[in-house]
Order: C-alpha cells, then sequence, then structure tokens
C-alpha cells in the first residue's frame, strides 16, 4: 500500500458523488468509509457494505468483494484493508468513472431502505476494564480502602462476556429477572424478581482482524495489526444482580441479557488523524516491557468524544428528541486499544476474526463524565433530572439509552460511529421466568 | 418416541455386531451410543460419528444423517435425538439386516485410523463451580473466615470461558506467559514470566441442544430438554497468574490458553440409568422455585466415577503407564445440570446449540479426592509423590493429564466417556512472548 495514496483518502477536500455524505455534519464523509453488514427488504442474507452519507455501498455489486463474509474479510488483515479502502475511496469520488457503473448495479442503497445487522460472526467476547475514572469511583463504593486494586495499573484487567447475547443497535431487550437481596433485607437470603437497577456502559468495542495462532503472542509492537476497527458497545448492566453474584468468579448474568453495539466498524484508517498520546499520569509505575512502546506512548490513544443520551417513553410520547446524559472521551482511558491485544495474546489465547473486545465504561474525569449511571446517580443516592421532569436513579421500561460517538480535529473531516441505540423493556410477567418444574 | 423402545437401548443383554462393543470393560457398548466428530486420513471436512467399541459408525455413510451440522443435529431437541439413537441401536444390534449395507458403504471406521475434532461448534462457554467440595476447599485459602461466600448456596455460580482455546483430547500447548508476582518479592510489582503453577481441573462438560430465544428463561421442568449430553473437560489453570489478574472480575488470561474435552458427547438416554438424587444436605436452604423441582431432588445427579491420572515426560520414557491422581464422583456436585441451565437462562441469556457449560471442579468430600493440584497439594505445600520418585506441587513440562469418567451400575451396561488428554509443553521463549514493540 503507497501511504501517500491511502493518505489522500483522509483529505479534508476529497468530496464524493454522493451529496449526503458531503453535508458537514454527516458521520460517513468518503474520509470515514466504515463497515457493516445489511440486507435490502426481502432479502434473507447479509451482506458487505461501506457507510457513505446516507447511503450503503454494496461492496458486492461494485464488485469489490467476491463474497458476504466479513469474518474472512476481517481476517485478511490491514494491508488488504488499506486497499480496499482505497478501492472505494476512489470508486465513491467525485469524477469517478465508476460512478454510472455502480449505479446501474443498485449498488448504492438508502440506509433507511435497509435493515442493518451485526457486522460480523462474533467468536468470543471479551470486556475489559481500561476506563480507569470508571474503574476508581465505582472501585470506591466497594472497596472504599483501595478502589484500584493492586494490579489494575499494571494489567489491562478484563473478563470474558457473553457473545450470543450481543445485538446491533436497535436491539429491545426484557428488564431480566434474576437473583437479588432486596433492599434493606434482614437476612442475606436473594428472591427472584425482575432487577430494579438496570443501567447502561458506554464503551467501545474493538474487533479483531488478522488472528493469531494459538499458543502465539503478539508483540505490542504488532498489536495493531490485528485491529480491525471500533463500534460504539452498550454493556447494559443490572447493579442488584451484580452485586449478590459477582463474589467471587466476576460478572455473569448481570451483564448477559443484552449487550448492544453500533453497525458500523470505523477503521484504524479513518481514525489515524485523530491518534493521542495514551493516558498515564506521571508517578505510575512504567507498563512492562509486553505492554510498551514508543509508538503506543505516542499515538497509542484515540481522541473520540463520546456521549450517552436518553428518551424515555414518555419523551417519545411527547415527541421530545434524546436528551444528553453526558460526554467523555476514549482519550481518558487508562489502557490502549494496542495493550489489550498484547495482554490478551500473551499466554497463548487465540484471538479469531470478528472477536470483540470491549473498552470497559469510558467515563471521564469529572463526576458528570461518568459513562453508567451507577456512576452518575452514585449507585443510586441521587436522582439524574431529565428536562421534561422525569428522574432517574436507575432506567425505566421504556427508556431508550443511545450512545454516539465521533472524531473532530481542525484540518480534517469529521469521522462519526453512528449510533448504537437500545431499549429496555418491561419485565417478562414472573410466570414465564420461573415456571412450575 | 415410544419409551420401552427407548429403555430397550439400554437393555444389557443387547449386543452389537461390532464384536469389540461387546468387551466387558468398553467404554462404548452399544448401550452408549455417543455422539463426535471425525475425519479419516485425508479427508478436511468432520463428519457427524457415534462411538461403537473401537470403531466409529459415519452417520453419513449409513444414511442417518443429511449433511455433517452437528450443530444443527444438536439443536433438533430430545425427541429427534432419541429416535436417531433407537435409528442406530437398532442398526448396531446383533442380527440386524443394516450390517451388510453399512460395511459395503464403508460407514464403520477403526478409531485408530480417524482423526477426532471437536463434537461441534462452540459457540459461548460458560464455567460454573457446582463442586462444593472444590469451592469450600479453594475459597478456604482466599477467605477463611467465609470459604463459600453468602450467595453460594443460593445460586449456580458461573463465569464465562474462552471458547477460541478450547481443544479436543490430545491438545498440547504452551506453558503459558502471565503476570504474577514473583514468590516472596518484597514490593507488589508482578513480573512477566512463564507461569510456575500450570494446573488442571476436572470437570464434565453439558452441551446445550435445542436453543432458547433471547428473552425466553427456561423452566428447571424444562431444562433437560435443552441438554444434548456431557464430556470431559480439563480447565488447565495457572494459579499465580489467577492469583495476580482475578480481583476484581475474576479468571481471564489464567485460564483463556487451553481448555480441553474429551471428543465423546455421552446422551441423557445413555445416562438415565445413572441418575442420582441431587446432593443438597439438610439444613442447606431450599433452592428458590425457579431452581427447584421434584425431579430434579430426586434424579437431578448423575452418578459418574471420574478420575484424573498423570503420564509424566520421564514415565512416558520409561514405558511407565499414567497413574491415578484422584477419584471422585458427579453425584457430589450441589448444582445440577437442570439448575445450570435454568439459571443460565433466567434473565433472558440465550443458549445456543452447541454452547458449553462447565461444571466447575469436580472434587469429592475427601482430600484425597481434589479435582486439581491445587487441592492435591495444598497450594503449593505440600508434594504430590508419583510412583517412579517424582513429586509434583505443579505440573512439569511434559506431563500429560488424563481424565476418565464412567457410569457403573449392576444390571447395566458400563457407560464409559472415553479419554480427555492433554499435555504441557515447555513454554517458548520469553522474546517470543514479549517482543520488542
Amino acid at each position: 500500500m503507497d501511504k501517500p495514496q491511502l493518505d489522500r483518502t483522509l483529505d479534508p477536500a476529497l468530496r464524493s458523488w454522493v451529496a449526503s455524505a458531503n453535508a458537514p455534519d454527516t458521520d460517513f464523509p468518503i474520509q470515514n468509509l466504515p463497515f457493516g453488514r445489511f440486507r435490502r427488504k426481502g432479502e434473507l442474507a447479509w451482506r458487505i457494505g461501506v457507510a457513505i452519507g446516507d447511503q450503503v455501498l454494496d461492496l458486492e455489486r461494485a464488485g469489490l468483494v467476491a463474497d458476504a463474509d466479513m469474518n474472512r474479510l476481517m481476517g485478511q488483515g490491514r494491508t488488504a484493508r488499506e486497499a480496499l479502502r482505497l478501492a472505494i475511496s476512489r470508486g465513491l469520488a467525485e469524477g469517478s468513472a465508476k460512478r454510472e457503473a455502480w449505479l446501474a448495479r443498485a449498488a448504492l442503497v438508502a440506509q433507511a431502505e435497509v435493515e442493518l445487522g451485526l457486522p460480523c460472526t462474533i467468536g468470543d467476547y471479551t470486556d475489559f476494564y481500561t476506563g480507569i475514572h470508571h474503574a476508581t469511583t465505582v472501585g470506591r463504593m466497594v472497596f472504599p480502602d483501595s478502589p484500584l486494586g493492586a494490579n489494575y495499573k499494571w494489567a489491562p484487567l478484563a473478563y470474558h462476556g457473553r457473545a450470543s447475547s450481543i445485538g446491533v443497535s436497535g436491539q429491545r431487550f426484557h428488564r431480566p429477572h434474576g437473583q437479588a437481596l432486596a433492599p434493606g433485607a434482614a437476612a442475606i437470603e436473594p428472591v427472584l424478581g425482575p432487577s430494579s437497577c438496570v443501567d447502561f456502559e458506554l464503551e467501545l468495542g474493538a474487533f479483531i482482524g488478522k488472528p493469531n495462532a494459538p499458543g502465539t503472542p503478539i508483540a505490542i509492537g504488532a498489536a495493531e495489526e490485528h485491529l480491525f476497527g471500533f463500534t460504539l458497545l452498550n454493556d447494559w448492566s443490572a447493579r442488584d444482580i451484580q452485586a449478590w453474584e459477582y463474589h467471587p468468579l466476576g460478572p455473569f448474568l448481570s451483564k448477559s441479557f443484552a449487550t448492544t453495539i453500533s453497525p458500523w466498524i470505523v477503521t484504524p484508517e479513518a481514525l489515524s488523524p485523530f491518534r493521542a498520546p495514551s493516558s498515564r499520569p506521571g508517578g505510575d509505575p512504567a507498563p512492562l516491557a509486553y505492554l510498551d512502546s514508543a509508538r503506543n506512548r505516542e499515538l497509542g490513544a484515540i481522541d473520540i468524544t463520546l456521549e450517552a443520551w436518553i428518551q424515555s417513553a414518555a419523551m417519545a410520547r411527547a415527541g421530545l428528541p434524546p436528551e444528553r446524559l453526558m460526554r467523555s472521551n476514549y482519550r481518558d482511558a487508562y489502557w490502549t486499544a494496542a495493550q489489550m491485544i498484547a495482554h490478551h495474546a500473551v499466554g497463548g489465547c487465540n484471538l479469531r476474526s470478528g472477536d470483540l473486545l470491549g473498552t470497559g465504561t469510558l467515563s471521564g474525569p469529572q463526576p458528570e463524565q461518568g459513562g453508567s449511571l451507577l456512576e452518575l446517580g452514585a449507585a443510586g443516592r441521587r436522582s439524574v433530572a431529565l428536562s421534561n421532569g422525569e428522574t432517574r436513579r436507575w432506567l425505566a421500561d421504556g427508556d431508550t439509552v443511545i450512545l454516539r460517538g465521533f472524531c473532530e480535529r481542525p484540518g480534517y473531516r469529521r469521522i462519526g460511529f453512528g449510533e448504537c441505540a437500545g431499549t429496555v423493556l418491561a419485565a417478562l410477567p414472573m410466570a414465564r421466568a420461573c415456571a412450575a418444574g
């Protein structure tokens, strides 16, 4: 791949013959070109597409991929992805000779007319804990003397999450039943019931592209070769179930009922102008060698503005738009994507194409930047006021939470992530959950 | 399915025209008929087979399945599996008219001549903690005042495990590198190095057959409808890495480098004569309604003898056979398979065909029945003596651990699980794991 040509795909002067891609506020200018899967109405099979303005480019109909196997495309690695990006960019650029052929083949379809699916088959899903402000605030609630734990600044901590219940933006799920202690109960005796403390968690999801073979670690300098790109990720959590179940094995059913991601995977190429120094305050221990590199120190982080918005059922009924709950930035995470990948593989664990790594909740340093109601509402002790007069300690039935993310920098086009929306529905009747055995 | 006909498949007088299946000590008499995947030398694709004596019956060549999609077969549920079992049993029975046709089509192949693969595609892998004797012994090491935790007798605790690194019997893996505190180090400062404390864990793996839809709990009375069968499972663990990483999110890389299962899935039908009352001492709280049923109390457990054997590199060189480290019984688990399934789905988490649920380490009540070296060697404080003069606190390079399991009961043929063998290889050179970034 010729680097100057690739850099040309980021040139803010580059315009597309897809007019909506040239709007200044679009998430998907020709400089972005994120990958996803879609199907037209009436189609059963998913197809690989790229978002451009308010349209999707069908890569198969455009003659740019041979089939609809996204995981295989992801596994081809960075060089193949860069070549494909360049071909897409050239074909969509103003003045391209591809315009007539692609329109004739109906390779372009409006996003409003397609269903967007999970971008790939997700084998394993790992959720990290790289947001140090989240980890500190939450840790303090349980371990006031040592909120972070002795290992936090040495290792990118993580646990395995549930892959089967990951859905794409638009996911609607019932408030989960589970075991929890009744508030104020005298005896340590749990009850089964609908969670009273359903929460969101604002995260990014990093997808693995090139796999590593079992037993083969990934050096920090090679880690980003294995990164295919990022989506938004909402790690829905039931705090009352979590508090009761997490000792000693970590979160399980409190997070297994649903996880929502945005449909478009934004590539490292599109994010390259927004790289930033990784965040490690002076005085903290230097990372061990396998987690450290000059490039990671200087450019390991990414400046992505992240937001969580809420629209309650009452707001929707009244025609009120969603309102913003908080804003943070991925730049403030303690561990970088390269460090997550290098750590995950250091013991030989194999990462497969399409595997998903969550960053953990990405809160900012200020209290109003908490990436969950657990933080914004101080674990249920404080109400979050909505502008229509409603208040929230935890999510209510009918609440839709929308995550958004975007990169902005003078001299570059805005790169957006689209939306990651999900809705909490009322719990199913109890009888459905505890039917007689 | 006609129950008396199905019961006929368990009749100890039933003999097969495959002579090796009639040997009294075989794991795979005609009463067993476990499912797995295999391929002949030179074949690329896996095929569905059933173990019979020292042979494999190729179900496709026998005309009993249309394709090699094991997950689809698993998803068809109990009734379809029972019908298939009956057809296989009849075809393999002495005097069957199928004999000539199946031999002519080469539907029978020696196990020694095939490669056995993972029995299916494993989506999610969940590891439970149902072995109360293991949980008590291990809990006491970390939390002497409250070894089990307040939740243990209320909920079948579990965490998500790593699916990508699950291998089949014969798996060989390098001793993993990872972060751990150096023994006796003054400062809380980890180093990266090969684990000094690689251990085995003796478990069973329960495979999901019929799936449940997202948001749809599974009642305890219906839970076994979703169970396809069991394999042996070795949850290899690096104790030094585990001790450093597990707080507060649970086990991660200490168990992600490898997990080994036996190749044959033994079905609930084959195990039905060995059902036993579930194990819950008087005085313990009654399970919550969604985890309780009369059938589960009376027949929820299964009497399966479990063993772990070891063969060191020196033993292998000297031609010494493996020797037994311990023996326990699945009957002693605190939570049953039905309870694992009902609990996993109570919040709406969807279980897919081919998903794997580990039972957790199945130790017996006596100290010599520990299902790990952590227990047998008292966390490294005691040496386990091998008969050739070697000793073990933890596994050494070249050690092969072999898990075995079988059911025996007067009036029934022995039902065996085959072997689950895995070998610890020397760590890769450090430079491979922490190559310069």
